[in-house]
């Protein structure tokens, strides 16, 4: 089993030929692409492993589910290697350019960033969409997935690695700690010689650690305590379908709503009309005073604290706010800089709200679901940033490089 | 004396303000240049009290010049305010944008970072840049400055929050640390509550130090350990004249060139040219044996650790490859990603050269004292990064924002 050292070392010097490898990227691809099909038996054989294992440790259905890979879902993961190979290459774009007075040509051009640390949990199909993003745009990766997943994690490398060889790149593109231990972890958070980037893919307690640990960069992804404002004008109608959409749709994940605002002018309306719509879905409120008053028994009381939560969960913190000011108060001291929206029919407003919310994605009359890479246009993504350096909300495969300056001259010298 | 905490709450308060001010800022700039000029003999008092103590404590001619001002600096300083004011807000810009099919109209505009923390050394004239660049892209600073000057950049910083004031913005857009202590400087590198950004500019040992202690995300700036490679076709006369001025017309700065390879077929006859040039300014050669076995007793011996220093200084590192591909190596393995050089009249080095190294301004024929926001056209710089992550090479106002999605929509939920 070799350390992480070895492995960022080796990355590092498969990076070399990778950075400057272009139709071999799409052809690894290509290859991966077949052999997760093909070795699907292979894959799935070494999941079981997995998946026994964490009956054996009594994982709840929920986490069983997310481990579990079958045909249909590595013929998805594969599905997303071919989207992959049909984006543009990110690496060689020329960003901008120009020629100075004393002749010098000076162009800007994105080049990859080059080792790639990847810190996740126990998703393992994250491990084969991680590898091939990086891959396109000319990074090697050093994956470190959950100790739940590690026989399928080791299964799918193994089959990735051949493939990207048969493709005439280093099998090193594409490395595994396959020692899970806390101390791996740590050892990557500080692999500075070797790693140019962390990114950190799962909950809050692991992006927490992984930020206030590293010594890398480090792109912070994912915790959404995401908020929508109904405004005094709005239609109420539209407001109950984004937020059902934005809680219900699909709890677990970042962009889903858990923070409910409404101005006290429209509140008495709002809210029933709101709650009918959640209570469809059983969504537990649990609201301030006045939303108490007017839900009555069908709120609990909220504490502090339940502003500041990540719920994940059928459950929707809800306050009542005097004005816009308040709202965005509000969603200044609690936001995570994640996705917010308003709803209203008042220009001024929406326009003062996109303007001061301080957000990755902020929206006027639409559900918060929308922040993601597909939706957005961008492809396949690495991952939400609530980071402003560098990648900021979705980030696909453009903020998978960084750029250089490439200046040619003819003996020009600085006076 | 308010804690490095007060002074970052105060900054992120002040930041909801700034981060939404347009003509505002410009209005601050300008008060802040009539400001340093009328305020000269104030600064200039304050400053006389940072030299007599420099005296006392025996620094060197050379950091007491770096610590003076002058009328002369005092107004060159209010000239650089003046040159950020003529430049163009880099908030609001529209990045891109596209309206789906569904109708949610998405734009990527440009915001301000923040708080930004800036740590830097003793020249009290970083002060008054960093913190009006910052301004000019939406930005509170947080200003750590060395112990030597902290007279000077109290009635620099007084001066300053003053004249912001007067423009109607808050003065705790701009904010000093007067505690001058190690302790200091760990708190502001841990006030993830509060900062954006930090970033360091001063010499290597405090650039890693900010490095490895900071939980709040880092851009690194400055070392440079520059290589120049002559190629085996080359124009000798030219190699000498770039070698000397990346060399010897100003020592002392990270785009200044520590590293000379040449090419063994070249060698005879473009190390005594070099040579003879350099010893205009008697520049130190440390050289491998073929070096020696040229320049006889002109050179010493190199060290392993010549290799892989950033003299500062009239010494030149120098070694004698037997290929391109050999220079490649060497840079790969000492170099620190800022400047690097090819001199050569052969098309396909030119552009392997410029294709495989991996620094942030890489070039062909000319020398590396252009590395820097002014010489490429991007105005003034707050450094020069040598990460990948989110800015790469000189780092002008651009390179001070974030972006964020802004997307309308009417009503739209997703499916």
């Amino acid at each position: 089993m070799l350390s992480v050292r070895e492995l960022g070392k080796n990355a590092k010097v498969a990076s070399k030929i990778l950075s400057v490898a272009k139709k071999e990227k799409n052809e690894a691809l290509e290859n991966i692409a077949q052999a997760l099909v093909s070795n699907a038996d292979f894959i799935i054989k070494a999941n079981d492993i997995d998946i026994k294992n964490a009956k054996d440790n009594g994982l709840s259905d929920a986490m069983i589910d997310r481990l579990s890979l079958t045909k249909e879902r590595i013929d998805s993961i594969a599905q997303g290697v071919k989207e992959i190979i049909a984006m543009p290459d990110p690496v060689g774009k020329v960003l901008s350019g120009n020629t100075l007075s004393n002749g010098l040509n000076i162009t800007k051009v994105t080049v990859p960033l080059g080792v790639i640390g990847i810190i996740f949990e126990s998703r393992p199909n994250v491990t084969a969409d991680a590898a091939a993003l990086c891959l396109k745009a000319g990074n090697c990766v050093v994956l470190r997935g959950g100790k739940e997943a590690i026989n399928s994690n080791k299964a799918i490398v193994e089959v990735m690695r051949d493939a990207v060889y048969k493709a005439g790149l280093p099998k090193d593109c594409i490395n595994l700690i396959e020692d899970t231990s806390r101390q791996s972890s740590i050892e990557l958070m500080e692999l500075s010689d070797y790693l140019d980037v962390l990114i950190p893919r799962g909950g809050a307690g692991l992006i927490k650690a992984v930020v206030e640990n590293a010594k890398v960069p480090v792109i912070e992804t994912g915790v959404g305590n995401c908020h929508a404002y109904v405004d005094e004008i709005a239609d109420i109608a539209m407001a109950s379908d984004i937020v059902y959409n934005a809680k219900t749709s699909r709890v677990s994940v970042c962009n889903a709503l858990e923070t409910l605002l409404v101005h006290e002018k429209i509140a008495d309306k709002a809210l029933p009309a709101i709650y009918d719509k959640l209570s469809e879905k059983n969504v537990e409120i649990r609201g301030c005073e006045k939303t108490i008053a007017i839900l009555s028994d069908k709120a609990k009381p909220a504490t502090e604290d339940d502003y500041s939560t990540e719920f994940l969960d059928y459950i929707l913190a809800v306050k009542i706010v005097d004005s816009i000011d308040s709202a965005l108060e509000h969603i200044s001291n609690y936001s995570s800089g994640h996705s917010e929206v308003i709803i209203t029919n008042d220009f001024r407003n929406a326009e003062k709200f996109l303007n001061h919310v301080d957000s990755s994605a902020v929206y006027v009359n639409a559900s918060t679901r929308f922040t993601d890479g597909g939706q957005f246009g961008l492809g396949a993504e690495i991952g939400i940033s609530t980071q402003k350096l560098h990648a900021r909300g979705p980030m696909g495969l453009e903020n998978l490089t960084s750029t250089k300056y490439i200046i040619r001259g003819q003996g020009q010298t600085r006076v």
